[in-house]
């Protein structure tokens, strides 16, 4: 059972409460608290929407939410019952200074001022400045108020500045949340655990020691109905420019003094910083973009991404990207680092691969695979380090690969709780740690921005590739380049 | 299945054919080799012995043996007939130059010059010397004869000088294959591929990563029928001067320049002859020795040492032997390698402890277990990488130890072969990488040589022990100095 305490109580407000965010994690990642009995009886979730509900409508959808996306053995009625009776709507225009504000400020009234309240803002990001604005003039801010971000702030850096500086009339820095669910991720935070808890692995995390880095994330579905939102968005401001630039931190940072949020995330804008900037010029060389056609996936035949969109559709966005980063530091001199992501993939699988190099001499006939330290992220969290044994039996020396693996669900027998269930109750708790402060978001669009713009200069056809494969060709020249191959390619 | 090469054929005599070690190891292990079609039919074991048996009534009593100490799985009708078809006897007085050795002789008299023979000396180590010389008199010793002897290879440094100077006169070093079991074992073999193989071990490997090495092999057992053996050797010649300090060679060792008999060896020997010597001055700060009284191991109650030897004996002979280790070099400067075995203790384990250092610097509020990595050798081999991970849950960054492990059968889900199958077929091959030359054997006994004298001139009484318990506590006490535990009490 893993260890826990209780938090103090709360509001809770999410708007966007009728979407499915909220629906298939937000609430159940908060019923898994309550049961957890990590949550206070007298703690509200309050939902807000511009929808026209009553409580006990909002409650009937939270409750088939419950059922639809709680595992079945974690369900129970009197649970369910009495988190249902913490739950109330408040229909609101968010966006606007209307008079729909009332159904949310009287739901206040007879609050204490020092009641721990949380802003969730669950909805599209234009929304964030005039949706804080809001709530300040309608008095909600006050001491032990927060608000919390979901990605991605904005679609450029101009953008995500204009967001951090609206939101940033209303909240001090300290109070604002930009959450990236990667980071709840109990293997991302592991991986905290196995750099610095560690000295085996602290002392081969280098330059000297580690070839390369492959940080990926692949997708098996494809756009489906949120075609219009991923067509203005792409795989790298959906997945790279957050997720895997967080990951990558992670894995490429210097060891910070303290577990401080500000210690941890000095450290990682320091990685973003040290990124080798993409000019230009560069961009066709480090960078692939592709996009799916029809396909395969699994035995599941699969429309082509312009098919998705609809009928007569063009588009230049890519649904695959990969990208060979380099960190300008001593550490990582002459180490890259290959992100990938993309949608209709093979597998659905999120990992880190952590390869070593090769012995500088060998004394046997077997050819040697370089040692690997896998930590995957989903579906199953675990690390598994790949060396090279001896084959049994009575001959000579053969050698051969071996996994050992840790899966932590096994490892630990234990549930391992959604990554939004730890960052939400960090946003009650008010531990910023596992969050992007503003310095990091902006350093990280700057990065990316030189691709964007570049693509956007020069849009020609993404490289095709056939959904069910690995992406298109030129992925895997990118990597072979530098005498390297993807994962899924190595013996 | 594991690869697998015929050998030539070949004629294997066993002197010592109606022992234990035959019936229970020799027998078995060439069996399984046959079964393996590894082993052609024209290949002969020949057993030797003073009884007066006939071929047919040795094969009943190989019969019985392969039942007895073969897993069922293993027993095949069609083979064991087979197989003891291949299977002789001579009844021979090997010590003795007289006319029982013509019940030898003529078994070869129609044998073609350049076939193989082996030798196995499974008798007691006074008689190497009259029994090679009987076999050279007889003009067994061809050019593709080879002797392979049993430990103990004397009882001190003179006795086993003696007994090379004596089988050398007959067969020349590249002949003579000194047999350790505990070198035939997978994971002493795998020590090799793991250092060697594997650049994130070879890299920890060295004074700077390693706080201290622990290597046991703890038996559960007492003398039982061999006390009159064992209380004139004791664990100090039964374990440490030949198992232990081989499997220390092969973690201390230096990278060899090829896996080449004599390159490898090279190194085994460096090590020998880098350890710290112990002068008689030293011998109580750095050794313990211990015997066990009467207790319980598992459920049953069990004789002191003393009762088993028989009514009214005394003996100082150690039953548990602890020895600090130091081995003079760059790579292991200031880094313990600590020895023990012993019998009656609670577990039957032979197992290599590498203790890493710790981290310099902790960001965790938990207390922080080194890394550890643990060799078993038995009973089920196989390596484990103590790691701390992140406790999974939503809380804080709470830490705890987690295991990586890989049973090396279960990961290759192939059935090991017993350590005698691959030492007997490297006789044959004639491949001596796996045997102790001459000058290692006298190296470890130049060593061991000083604790022997003092407890002969210093008698004293052993430290007492119950039976079922880890040994004395001067064992602990012997460690904690350096303030490390020992594997069991660590936490």
């Amino acid at each position: 059972m893993p260890s826990m305490s209780a938090i103090d109580t709360f509001d809770y407000v999410v708007f966007g409460a009728t979407g499915d965010l909220t629906m298939r994690k937000l609430l159940p990642a908060l019923y898994h608290r309550f049961r957890d009995k990590q949550i206070p009886e007298t703690a509200r979730v309050i939902g807000a929407a511009r929808s026209v509900l009553s409580d006990d409508e909002y409650r009937d959808r939270a409750d088939k939410a419950l059922r639809r996306f709680v595992k079945p053995d974690a369900l129970d009625e009197d649970l369910i019952h009495r988190f249902l009776g913490m739950i109330f709507y408040a229909s609101v225009n968010g966006a606007e200074a209307d008079s729909t504000w009332e159904n949310m400020t009287r739901l206040f009234d007879d609050s204490v001022a020092d009641k721990i309240r949380v802003f969730y803002l669950a909805t599209s990001p234009e929304l964030y400045g005039r949706i804080c604005g809001n709530l300040a003039a309608k008095g909600l801010v006050t001491e032990s108020a927060r608000v919390v971000l979901e990605k991605p702030i904005g679609h450029d850096l101009d953008s995500a500045r204009a967001i951090n500086d609206e939101v940033g009339q209303y909240f001090v820095e300290t109070k604002i949340f930009r959450i990236d669910h990667y980071l709840g991720k109990e293997t991302v935070q592991n991986l905290i655990a196995l750099r610095f808890a560690n000295p085996v692995f602290a002392r081969l995390w280098n330059a000297d020691a580690i070839d390369h880095v492959q940080i990926t994330a692949a997708e098996t579905v494809g756009v489906e109905g949120r075609g219009d939102y991923y067509d203005h968005s792409g795989a790298l401001r959906d997945m790279i420019q957050n997720h895997l630039l967080q990951v990558l931190c992670l894995v490429a940072m210097e060891p910070p003094g303290s577990l401080d949020a500000d210690n941890l995330r000095n450290e990682k804008l320091k990685v973003l910083r040290a990124l080798k900037p993409i000019n230009a010029a560069d961009v066709q060389h480090v960078a692939v973009r592709g996009q799916y056609g029809r396909g395969m996936v699994g035995k599941e035949i699969v429309p082509a991404y312009l098919e998705e969109l609809g009928e007569g559709r063009q588009s230049d966005t890519e649904t695959f990207i990969a990208i060979k980063a380099e960190v300008h530091s001593w550490r990582w001199g002459n180490v890259p680092f290959y992100l990938r992501s993309g949608k209709r993939l093979p597998n659905k699988v999120s990992e880190v691969v952590v390869q070593f190099r090769e012995t500088p001499w060998s004394i046997f006939n077997t050819k040697l695979e370089p040692n690997r330290l896998i930590i995957r992220l989903q579906p199953e969290e675990g690390i598994q380090l790949s060396i090279m044994s001896k084959d049994p039996g009575p001959d000579g020396m053969v050698l051969r690969p071996a996994n050992i693996d840790i899966s932590f669900e096994k490892a630990f027998a234990t549930r391992y709780p959604d990554a939004y269930e730890r960052l939400l109750m960090d946003t009650v708790r008010g531990d910023p740690v596992l969050f992007m402060r503003r310095d990091e978001v902006e350093a990280a669009w700057t990065w990316v921005e030189p691709i964007l713009k570049a693509w956007k200069e020069h849009p020609g056809t993404p490289h095709h590739y056939t959904a069910g494969s690995w992406g298109p060709d030129a992925a895997r020249t990118l990597i072979q380049e530098t005498g390297h191959v993807w994962h899924e390619d190595m013996k």
